[in-house]
């Protein structure tokens, strides 16, 4: 199963892309960023994000998609300015007909590192041991959005678990 | 000319198409609201937002667009929710190639009532009037982006005058 990770913003969307072996081994196929620039108007930079968006959607036709859910921004104004660039990647993954799950931040770290509250660095560096990198993925929202996608692979082996013994 | 405003939300985003004509009267095209079910998931509401945005822009080919602008909401959490609309709507009107004008609040009270401390059904009479229409433009967000349109039209018509004067 190919999991794509998603963590949205304007200037800069953090992309992931990781696959699940049998043996439940995970695999970093490919990640990145989508980046805009900040002296393009912000309508432009929505249609390069949702362009650069399908590409990857098309290249590597994942099989479900998981993206960092947001409660709160620095303020309402960086709440609005993300929400933009959250709706057209939402659009995107509704329109590829993928499934969507959504993830707290405190979720996915708990899910990658096991406690909710470890700092960035200690995320970051569990996605490195989780896929067998060997350096820490850069720029961090690629980071984030293979931890996304992490989350999504471990909540559904949980479903599975829980599955299992309810039977 | 032909201008299409739009007030941007999740559940309810306002359309409202005027022209207007050599002698400076304005008309009420066509007006609206594109609205998604709350029981809905937000990828599929925002897919119904796109949608419903482009069948406008293909019927009534617009020369221009005005945008309400969002500086606060009342909450972060609005916030993002009206800021994934907002996404949308302007990932929509940049693949139509159409010029994007984004007004405040307060500058569109300014535009259609005079100052920009009107109260909503002040602002909402102003539109009536302005439109020659016998009743108030319902729903409230149709009226609010009939509002949006008359605002870009009548700065439009300052920015002309002005450079008239500065010649």
């Amino acid at each position: 199963m190919l999991v794509l990770g998603i963590d949205p913003g304007t200037a800069i969307t953090g992309y992931g892309l990781v696959r699940t072996a049998e043996d439940g081994s995970l695999t970093a196929v490919d990640y990145g960023a989508f980046v805009t620039k900040a002296g393009t108007p912000m309508p432009r930079r929505l249609a390069q994000l949702y362009g650069s968006l399908n590409e990857i959607l098309l290249l590597h036709r994942p099989d479900v998609s998981a993206v960092e859910k947001l409660f709160f921004s620095r303020n309402v104004k960086t709440g609005i300015s993300v929400g933009q660039a959250r709706g057209v990647v939402l659009l995107g993954l509704a329109q590829a007909q993928l499934e969507i799950a959504e993830y707290s931040p405190n979720e996915v770290k708990q899910a990658v590192s096991g406690y909710g509250n470890a700092d960035k660095k200690q995320v970051q560096e569990m996605v490195r041991v989780l896929l067998n990198l060997e350096e820490v993925p850069k720029p961090d929202d690629a980071a984030d959005a293979l931890a996304v996608a992490i989350c999504h692979l471990h909540s559904m082996r949980m479903k599975i678990l829980q599955q299992g013994e309810n039977e």
